[in-house]
């Protein structure tokens, strides 16, 4: 099978699109496609072009060492767009694809969403791992995508890598989700945990912090933030609605004590952070909140960083997807997936 | 969307194919084909055929009736090569299908493996509910597919319509299973979990066999072949294995008392007929076991007819896959996926 060659706008080479660089390289025998980097924009290292192909290789050691890739970009969107217009033949054999990872904006998702808007307008694909785009202007960027006729995929943006998206629109035609439950935020999770053998959530959430797992600004996992992002993310994609993080009804896990976490294990119950959402009074309502779950649900068996969603379907009852071990290389490979899904069907 | 006019040979007529008539017309506005049935082939009823499509419901109504469709077929595998042979310009589209829903034969998989050939050779692609092809056939099956460029696919095999095999295919791309541990008998399940409140296992099994849950020989079920076959279909699907259900190291729940259920509740665990399959010294090894599961596994949690799967990859590390909800409809849905999948194809 010959195949795909795409080509790549890399805006953001934080950990996700570095070791998604990678991954591809390590899996290159088993996708069907190939890519050359053409343009790589990071916040603070600087930018870099070459309409030939950039030595990735290179870019990631030079990003890496602290070193930088060139002056800033004097403005992402118009480069965007000026990107678009000279790999014309790219852009005709759809074979021009943007990866964004760019970090999560939760006032309003920006300036990822213009990113996005700019790359399909300008006839790339879009792969995004970030959850603002579909958290909080999907309607309007599918109906871009769909004018285009190019592809905007963000399986990235819920669970890692694991098929949640996926799931749905390739193995479950014809079903409707009526709603969902999950545990689908890895840090307040961890921090759960770690609060029911006695650690104090200072001394969790140090520790995750020294370990990679939670941002320096640990308030987006911490409030719910994070989580009500996904929850607005699975809600658009997947039952049709017309929210953004904000219409969500969110609450974090700040005040929990390890008291009150030990204590519910003894009840026989685990306090977990659930995102939810179904029909309540004809209208679409999403909820992120701390819930006593019995301990043999399938969301209260989950421990550190493991997720689960379960989605409520119309024709096959309730479905689960459980993602058992997670880190940099389940999210990483969500742009693998995506990336596959668009050679695919360049390639059929 | 313009849809896909899929022409059907229907062999067997049981309760999972008749749901799946059903289900057709029930959501004929959300799947991308439609369908006619050119040839009904059942064990007891006889078997009915025309070229200008038959009245489906009409036959569901004769075969719920007790009544005959006519005579008995003179040979299935004659009659599929000769239909084939007559619907020329279908198979010469792809849009020819054979729907292959007989009983399982857990001692060679026999006929079902010899129509699922047939239905291939003339040129049909092949859907199968039935576990046998499969489990005893699958690498001799797949290469006739690859070589007539037809689709093999059997997603109900395992799991009901609950993606197992569809999810590997379409969502992991570049993924290797490394190995699986499931629950995906769902009676024995039922029966376990009945003992564990004290009800007697031939009381639980008089139960499910008065629900239609079980069948009225429950050997396949009781003694760990159901899971066994399902085991294969998993190994040589997923993991390039050849293997039959002979070849797992098989136990059932035959022995298995309310006394020991009750006991294993106690101890914080519960018992559960578990599949699995791993590398062990360089070989590939299935089993079907009765184990002793923690109550927080999420093997544990499953209660009644609920299966899961826990799949094992080397990229992703370990993702499980739940049903929730089991049932009739279920089953029968994976048949409208894979007339899906063979629609996408044909479509794009």
């Amino acid at each position: 099978v010959r195949k795909v060659e795409l080509e790549l706008i890399v805006l953001g080479l934080g950990n996700v699109a570095r070791r998604a660089a990678r991954l591809i390289v390590e899996l290159q025998d088993r996708v069907p496609f190939t890519c050359r980097a053409i343009s790589v924009v990071t916040a603070r290292h600087g930018h870099m072009q070459s309409d030939d192909g950039l030595d990735l290789r290179a870019v990631l050691q030079r990003v890496e060492s602290g070193g930088r890739l060139g002056a800033d970009a004097m403005g992402t969107v118009p480069m965007i767009a000026d990107l678009c217009a000279r790999r014309a033949m790219a852009v005709r054999e759809r074979r021009l694809v943007c990866i964004e990872t760019t970090v999560l904006n939760i006032t309003d998702g920006e300036p990822a969403i213009s990113h996005v808007r700019a790359a399909l307008e300008g006839g790339a694909h879009v792969v995004s791992a970030n959850k603002g785009p579909a958290a909080f202007a999907y309607s309007d960027l599918v109906a871009v995508a769909e004018r285009r006729q190019r592809a905007f995929l963000f399986e990235g943006a819920v669970m890692d890598g694991i098929p949640v998206l996926n799931l749905v629109r390739e193995t479950l035609p014809g079903v409707r989700i009526e709603g969902f439950r999950g545990v689908i935020n890895s840090t307040t999770n961890h921090i759960l945990t770690a609060l029911e053998t006695g650690e104090t959530f200072d001394a969790a959430l140090a520790r995750m912090q020294a370990e990679g797992i939670a941002e320096a600004d640990p308030s987006l996992d911490v409030d719910g933030w994070d989580a009500a992002a996904k929850t607005a993310v699975l809600m658009n994609a997947l039952m049709g609605a017309r929210v953004t993080p904000h219409d969500i009804d969110r609450e974090g896990i700040g005040g929990v004590t390890p008291d009150e976490a030990r204590a519910a294990v003894e009840r026989g119950e685990r306090l977990r952070l659930v995102a939810s959402a179904g029909r309540e009074g004809g209208r679409l309502q999403g909820r992120v909140r701390l819930e006593r779950v019995a301990a043999a649900d399938p969301l209260g068996s989950l421990t550190g960083q493991q997720n689960a969603l379960l989605i409520r379907t119309d024709v096959l009852g309730e479905i689960g997807i459980l993602q058992r071990d997670a880190g940099l290389t389940q999210t990483a490979y969500a742009i693998v997936a995506d990336l596959t899904t668009i050679a695919r069907r360049l390639g059929s």
